[in-house]
């Protein structure tokens, strides 16, 4: 039965193929190290040859999905070039894979293949409109309308993390100054509590580190805050209430109803953002657009992106037939 | 030939009525005072009665369209409330004005058939992605995404004024504070005028006031910067800054490709505002997002809104057939 998809995940440290079935199943599954450093053409060889492993017949295979960082041309399949990938840009992606396997193949954004996987397999299963944020190292983000992914003019619509939500704050990667990412990413918790120390704050974060600010990592600002520490706590509860405010501008100009929280954060300090996060969409929000809209945790875990490769497949290849 | 339809503008002060065709020419009009004071009932007999004299012959008219402030229920058809429309929650209008004229009618937010006049009809024909901001009292918006109205979860979307800019900052009429509209809004520009002249700050606002902070208006704080006077100019620079502020966060979650802006503030202050405007945009948006965005007065004016009725009547009428 030619029913099922190629799943491809390119990020800065591995390439990871799957076999996917239309359920979101993964039949098999390969990985290679990524070594961006060797260049366009060494990168392609590693992902074409890992793509080789999880497939045996090439006959069932409708179609092939890939994902991975951005800034990326989805529409025309180009990848533009992203800041761990370095050599990677203007690569035509889609044509390369499409010259190599002879079956169509589909590109986009990790955090757009993301925000698909959860909305067709993960928490967002059955929902009309959705947004999801991965909060880890950055902020990113995809947009769920009418069940399909809002890519806006370019494609690159859902840079939900870019959004300035204090003038005057730090600066972040893209330029800016104060938006939710410089606020509220994995590294900006890290950066702050590097900080704090710098200046004096006690905290068990000393103890952990031998009281070297530099080695203050995120996992140990959440297992300070589990373990009642003030700062550690502050630091969390101040990241909550910044995701929350961009979780109320975002309610306010989409009129979404569910909101999918993923990345490390999300995962591994939700009940400790979780309450100034809501509070803050509480005190934000117009009150008529609050009843009723949710924020749930993202069920996909580490295999995310690869089931929107495999999703963003799926949903080309039917378009097409 | 039945290709004509109604267009209906309700606001706090007035209604009107006009006779449209499908390239938005409007061929018979009327107006009426709304008296909301009066109750629903009469006010819809205005309405009804507004209608009959646009129209000699029913039998050319396919629809009726209809704007008004929300919040209100444009899948529905109800007019769910608004703070200068008291009396008129919870009223069913399309229901009643398929009643009253027997042919299908169709209920929009005042600013989302705005966007949709000036993407027919106005400064956005041919384009996309688009975003119509209307700065005067308060600031609202529409979004016009793959050339059509893009309505979210419950048709709320597009409130693109109450995205927090500013956490400390004015309070807003929402409840939020520091939102765009409590930062650039016409309200927002008298209220800090105000402020600066209970201060002491020396301005040419004085004398336009008997030296009475109470009667500036934001057309004195346009007149004054006009004339040179660094408050009235340091104002309307600071409103143009959040106004770009605003815009690129919506162009980062929308990747739009054109801003419309109307309203009051944007048709009187254009040049006053337009400078700081675009330096904030270019200093906040993200650096592959804002290549080829532009932005534009809006073109319609006062018949913005029931221009977007006519719009929306035709399109409704259009999908049906």
């Amino acid at each position: 039965m030619n029913d099922l998809v190629v799943a491809i995940d390119l990020g800065g440290t591995q390439v990871r193929a799957a076999l996917c079935d239309r359920h979101g199943k993964i039949l098999n599954r390969a990985r290679a190290d990524t070594r961006a450093s060797e260049g366009p053409e060494a990168v392609f060889s590693r992902i074409a040859a890992t793509v080789r492993q999880v497939v045996s017949d090439w006959s069932s295979v409708r179609a092939i999905g890939y994902g991975s960082p951005g800034p990326l041309d989805s529409k025309r399949g180009i990848i533009l070039g992203a800041l761990n990938l370095p050599g990677l840009s203007n690569f035509p992606m889609k044509a390369r894979l499409e010259n190599e396997f002879h079956i169509p193949a589909f590109i986009g954004h990790d955090a757009k293949v993301a925000a698909l996987a959860e909305h067709r397999y993960g928490a967002g299963r059955g929902i009309d409109h959705m947004i999801f944020i991965t909060i880890s190292t950055g902020v990113g983000g995809g947009i769920i309308a009418n069940r399909e992914v809002f890519l806006g003019w370019r494609g690159f619509a859902g840079e939900v993390g870019h959004q300035t939500l204090e003038p005057r704050g730090p600066l972040c990667t893209c330029g800016n100054h104060g938006d939710l990412e410089s606020l509220a990413s994995g590294s900006a918790i890290e950066r702050d509590a590097r900080d704090a120390l710098r200046v004096g704050r006690a905290s068990q974060l000393r103890g952990m580190t031998q009281d070297d600010p530099n080695q203050v990592t995120g996992a140990m600002v959440t297992r300070a805050a589990r373990d009642g520490d003030a700062l550690a706590l502050e630091l969390l509860e101040r990241a909550g209430m910044y995701i929350g405010m961009g979780m109320a501008n975002l309610l306010q100009i989409l009129d979404t109803q569910l909101f999918v929280l993923g990345g490390s954060v999300a995962a591994n300090a939700w009940d400790l953002i979780y309450p100034s996060m809501l509070a803050e969409l509480d005190k934000r929000a117009m009150p008529s657009m609050r009843p009723g809209v949710r924020i749930v945790q993202a069920q996909l875990g580490g295999d995310v992106v690869l089931l929107g490769a495999a999703a963003l497949a799926i949903n080309g290849a039917d378009s097409n037939a």
